[in-house]
């Protein structure tokens, strides 16, 4: 790991920019407001967060979540086939390395994030399953594709479902991840037409004391126990051995879960962490100790009764109770309004990595549909199932997705 | 102006949590990045970052945007009146203040951001006109509140402008955002109910070497010459003199514009600099020099054609095209997906404070609609007006709108 600063994006002009912002916060206090601490001195390091697009995974599934995400899906054009999808993969692999390291891309029209640096933009690419039905390399179509089950929470918007191709595209700032989509959105025009796009978000570099776990809009501490890096077995849980074209890809399952927060807020604290089987305020298991400290699931409080209820999350989904089915999750929050029934169209993009979803996300959901106290408080509107193919190695001019089309 | 840091969110918390970022950046090294420039140990402070709620005006008007906002309207149920108004004002008026520094807020199960730092957060409040009808204070209504002329590239939609009450939620996380509007909606349950919300961004700190001018998602810089708090007349232009209960308070104009963005990206850099009157990379204006030196209208260019071209929006919008009119602009973008006919749900949060928009907005909006070339890339789809009284003064339990209720 070399820590480079990318080109044209200097610590001097940041710094130039940190004094503007106390400039800012001075006037404000001579406008009467007490205390104005200022946040913008504090930052200098943020748009220069740099993330390489080069590597034997693609980026964008093992780094934390970023402050913001867009999700865009598309679908190829008739006509467009096999030779259509190559020349925009090899397109598309180009931009995302230049954007990945600050360097301009696009049509000068099309710029709009001209003075930032990187902010740990990543863009990760998916293959839906029709893809390979639009190219003549239905042969070719992983069995891990095979369409997800129907379950009880389903509520499914099939406009917002699925697509050919996937984007995750993700940065700590919001212009520079819509950039980036817009970018990339051009470059498809030939060849693959827009069919959804969702906004969410996570936590902003140095908002709060946890930056390891975040939270969502329930309040819950959510990711406590994630696989990690540098777990034994972590790369056999999240990256694929094959087919081949495959081998170091992974498979991405996507969910917009809706939260049913007024339900949720109208519940005790008490019956919320019961819900979880977590404690709100920290994460800790209500088996005891700490956020990190191992679930007990046979702990029993004095009177008898389960520490960790037996309809709590974390019991449902643990990997414990489904054969050892884990998945990494790497999802955002979204908040959207509120709907025609007054209620907040809020919740969250569940995005969850992993070799095989027929080891992850299929028996945890399942197992969830039987017993998970908290999927009342859920709808699932809108569902998706992505090949993630491997990344680009360093150091050739490789592009995503080559292994499929050339081998 | 004490800079102060809130209780319970150390200095040293969060150079914790820098920490558990680098791990995670080395982690990823480890599978195979070139090179990982880890965001999340720079921005210390970020989540430090305070404004206080008192003082003569509200927070959320002068100082810089933050990088989330909630905008949200509620209307009155009926039979609250002036007295149910009057609760909600202390009670939003109490809140806002803990929220802002940093502390608890609400009941425990409407916690969401428990572990975070106050952001920056500003909780700025306004008053429609319909208030006034709904609580018999028709007298009050200050003259400034008129309904908006209609203008030729109004597409209003009416279920998502006005409102009997308005709030502007900023702050540079979202989850701390969300936070904030569900414990307020919360408070309003039993006199007010939710009309409309949206969501929008700006830059987050440290992203950009240029803080002190936003882009919007049209990639100009927007905002050079708005009035800053040191300028002389900077009160006069953004501050009310009366009637009584609204002097030091503002009116703030809302619209929502959508950008035709697709037709905006079809026109060369070259066309959209002269549309516009400055150019793209770095907020110059055509007439020479560099951001900040000031627009002349009249320079020529050799073949004797004007240098601001005669449509272009900064001429449209310039203060001497105007009489002089003026307002802060503070608005915020949002990419809230594509619509059904595939075109980008995306725009400008237009937000403006001035003393009164007969001098501000509305003069400025009737000279753009006669001859500004960028109007044919936009269309307004919501629109509000609102009375945001002053300040409550530092050190004493005065809550908001009190001067309109007790005088």
């Amino acid at each position: 790991m070399t820590p480079s600063i990318s080109g044209g994006f200097s610590r001097r002009a940041l710094l130039g920019g940190a004094g503007a912002g106390l400039v800012a916060g001075a006037a404000g206090g001579a406008l009467g407001h007490a205390a104005i601490v200022p946040a913008q001195a504090s930052a200098p390091g943020l748009g220069a967060g740099r993330i390489d697009f080069r590597g034997p995974h693609q980026a964008g599934i093992v780094e934390p979540a970023q402050a913001h995400v867009q999700l865009a899906a598309f679908d190829l054009t008739p006509g467009a086939g096999a030779a259509g999808l190559q020349a925009l993969l090899k397109r598309w692999s180009a931009t995302i390395a230049l954007l990945a390291a600050g360097e301009p891309a696009g049509d000068g029209e099309n710029q709009i994030a001209l003075d930032a640096g990187p902010c740990s933009l990543t863009v990760t690419v998916g293959f839906g399953s029709t893809l390979f039905d639009r190219t003549g390399l239905q042969a070719k179509r992983p069995a891990a594709l095979a369409p997800l089950p129907a379950f009880p929470e389903d509520a499914l918007d099939p406009a917002r479902s699925d697509g050919d191709l996937w984007l995750q595209i993700g940065a700590d700032d919001g212009l520079v991840v819509y950039h980036a989509l817009r970018v990339l959105q051009h470059q498809a025009a030939e060849v693959a037409t827009p069919r959804w796009q969702m906004a969410g978000f996570s936590r902003t570099p140095g908002a709060t004391t946890r930056p390891r776990t975040p939270r969502n809009l329930m309040g819950q501490v959510d990711g406590t126990n994630n696989p990690k890096p540098t777990d034994a077995g972590f790369a056999a849980k999240v990256f694929s051995t094959g087919p081949g074209w495959m081998s170091g890809g992974s498979y991405l399952v996507m969910r917009r879960i809706r939260m049913l927060l007024d339900d949720w807020d109208n519940i005790s604290t008490d019956r919320q962490e019961r819900v979880i089987g977590r404690r709100k305020s920290d994460g800790a298991p209500l088996s005891g100790g700490t956020e990190f400290t191992p679930v007990d699931l046979t702990r029993q409080n004095p009177d008898g009764s389960l520490a960790i209820p037996a309809d709590a999350h974390i019991r449902s989904a643990a990997p414990a109770s489904n054969g050892g089915a884990a998945m990494l999750r790497r999802g955002f929050s979204y908040a959207d309004g509120i709907r025609p029934d007054g209620a907040p169209d809020a919740g969250l993009l569940f995005l969850a990595f992993q070799a095989d979803p027929a080891h992850g996300f299929v028996p945890v959901q399942r197992q969830l549909s039987r017993g998970d106290g908290l999927q009342r408080f859920l709808k699932h509107e809108a569902s998706g199932l992505y090949a993630v193919p491997p990344g680009v190695p360093a150091g050739g001019d490789g592009y995503l997705g080559q292994a499929l089309l050339e081998s």
